[in-house]
């Protein structure tokens, strides 16, 4: 059967992206569960739920591990199992499939999945600094290159080999940008032009400040349960019917190419293979845009286009809202922001809304069928999802 | 049925424990993991080895997170889904229960679970200041207080409600030491004295130096699979027959009692009921022992003796070596070492090597039901496993 149901989303939040000045983790993430279980009256918040699977990346930011019970007891499900994954940017994406893990193990009927991350009471050369732990400590880190210019890396290989354009990459800004501009809980809510992106700040060239996702707060959270006890919660679950998940080298120098992620691809193609569909089948998706390359290979990788058209993609209008394809109508890690641990369940969240009919003014009319895209650092980690609604 | 298998252990392997200079947490965990395939020649690493769950506790003993794929590369896994679990103290534990998770869920057939830190290479006072992120930052961290001192707030309570005795916990030490000096995988190899033990420097009153457990490297880990295919690698799997989990309040404050781990009796329980055991069906157990208190807590909370009478316990020899029932056989945290990520699988280790009759000079003679019990920081976490022989 095409997109026979892993496990079913009853219910879903998200807190507010932005600067949450004097918020710790555990009221940011109460804030993102609150909604979910405001939006679901049947389950009870107490009672109902089993586990917590959590993606949290570092424990640097707020000087706080543990974080799996600590975000359970302010969200009130103590004494249940309670278990931060920390897979860099993609924690939450991995959370995500740690949760259908736990469904379909027979343990646990209820659990919620999630993520959070407070960054903005640090100063960008900290965020910097921890935000690195997540690249090679012996051949990355200790020679002093972040992770902008791991992906300037890429974004160069990318324009020698396929003649991608900067242009190109501040479209895919451009695009989310404005995506942004319709989503009220994006950090960001302004337009911008390519002109202005290409006159940005250089970062690590060819990217420039345009190019790069934004330093977030927030948390994410969706209900997840057996596709057979969806309907006891909410008339209209959506359903996760692929996972993939993979894994490659964490440094870049034991790449043989450094124009795709190998994990992403791998990823994807399992999820597709496990939902019995092609990338032609998609409505809608988000993606992991922490640079404007990422999403450009990213179009790639999921085989919306052949190798080397990503460029194309964005600059024809494809990946806009209204367009064949719309990619990140969230505003993506770009716009809408990116608190890493976040990251993963906030695209589920979107794709949730989207295919529930929620997305407001930025709704791709009719959307059946999403996937969610989440990497984690250079792409070591690679998590995909395909999601149909009921 | 009592004691169905969930899943079995096909094999296991541990690093050398102690201080591994100029060794990172991957090249740590390789060492495990080789020793792993080494006793299970049937098993291929490249081709049968579909995922990776690991308990890694500190990015920033090393500088390096996103530890999943990191260590999957150097164990020869890519590109596998590779995933790092943080539960403080109890991580690999907990790495170890979503392994079972991903087995139950039937997307997984075998995977790795385990456990790796690197801690020896980093002075006390930043190996303190690491640890101190499991507790409560707002509560707990910002007014000086380190798990030494959460744990002698739990030893007063103890003394005060029960009479319990510096030296009952003096005596915890002085077993755990000369079990340690009957594996040659030990940190410590040294045997002591209560004498010794109780005029040992104070850290936190009444907990002396030989009332903690050991800053230490080292890596763990457990090949499990689903218990119909594990005769195909091995002719002696160990079954695991229960698994609980469980959360508290991060921070001590929020509690009802100190002499207990709430946590920790939840997880038992829940253990004990999926194994249809009770305490007294025990024949060995490896307990979390990160302070001489927290063993004779753990014996309460497990059911070995009434609340209160965990001190006379290991006064009474009950849990020596050739006692009633072994406990720490492998010296536990206090001489085998604590690091930290590695200690949940650790634990299950030296179950496997006791109920598979490997355990050589501290063999448990005719040991058919083993228990592992590990705690994540002050008791927010735990993780409570059950194993039988084949």
């Amino acid at each position: 059967m095409v997109g026979k149901p892993l496990v079913s989303i009853v219910s879903a939040g998200l807190s507010k992206f932005g600067r949450l000045d004097g918020m710790y983790c555990r009221e940011i993430f109460a804030e993102a569960v609150k909604e979910a279980f405001e939006k679901c009256p049947n389950l009870d918040p107490v009672k109902d739920i089993e586990a917590l699977f959590v993606g949290h990346m570092g424990e640097a930011y707020e000087h706080q591990g543990h974080t799996g019970p600590t975000l359970a007891d302010w969200a009130g499900m103590l004494p249940k199992p309670a278990v931060r994954i920390e897979s860099a940017c993609a924690s939450s994406g991995i959370a995500l499939r740690t949760g259908i893990l736990a469904i379909l193990s027979g343990l646990h009927k209820i659990v919620i999945v999630g993520g959070v991350e407070k960054m903005t009471h640090r100063t960008t050369a900290e965020v910097t600094e921890f935000l690195a732990m997540a690249s090679d400590l012996p051949f990355e880190q200790w020679h002093g290159i972040t992770f902008p210019g791991l992906y300037a890396l890429m974004a160069t290989a990318h324009m020698h080999e396929y003649g991608t354009t900067e242009e190109q990459m501040a479209q895919v800004a451009v695009k989310n940008h404005h995506n942004g501009t319709l989503n009220p809980k994006a950090h960001m809510q302004k337009e911008i032009t390519v002109e202005k992106a290409m006159a940005s700040k250089v970062v690590a060239w060819p990217l420039k400040l345009y190019d790069c996702s934004l330093i977030t707060d927030g948390a994410s959270c969706l209900i997840l349960t057996h596709p057979d006890l969806a309907k006891k919660f909410t008339d209209s679950p959506v359903h996760i019917i692929g996972s993939g998940q993979a894994s490659d080298t964490i440094g870049l120098y034991e790449r043989e190419k450094l124009t795709t992620l190998r994990a992403a691809r791998l990823a994807g193609q399992e999820a597709y293979k496990m939902a019995g569909l092609e990338p032609k089948d998609l409505d809608v998706a988000e993606i992991h845009d922490c640079f404007t390359i990422a999403e450009i290979i990213a179009y790639e990788d999921l085989g919306l286009c052949s190798s080397g058209k990503g460029g194309s993609l964005v600059e024809e209008g494809t990946t806009e809202l209204g367009g064949n394809i719309p990619i990140n109508p969230s505003g993506g890690l770009k716009s809408k922001g990116h608190p890493v641990g976040a990251t993963g369940t906030a695209q589920a969240y979107e794709i949730y809304l989207q295919l529930t009919e929620q997305a407001e003014e930025r709704q791709v009319k009719g959307a059946e069928i999403g996937l969610s895209h989440n990497v984690g650092g250079s792409g070591a980690t690679a998590g995909v999802h395909i999601y149909r609604r009921e």
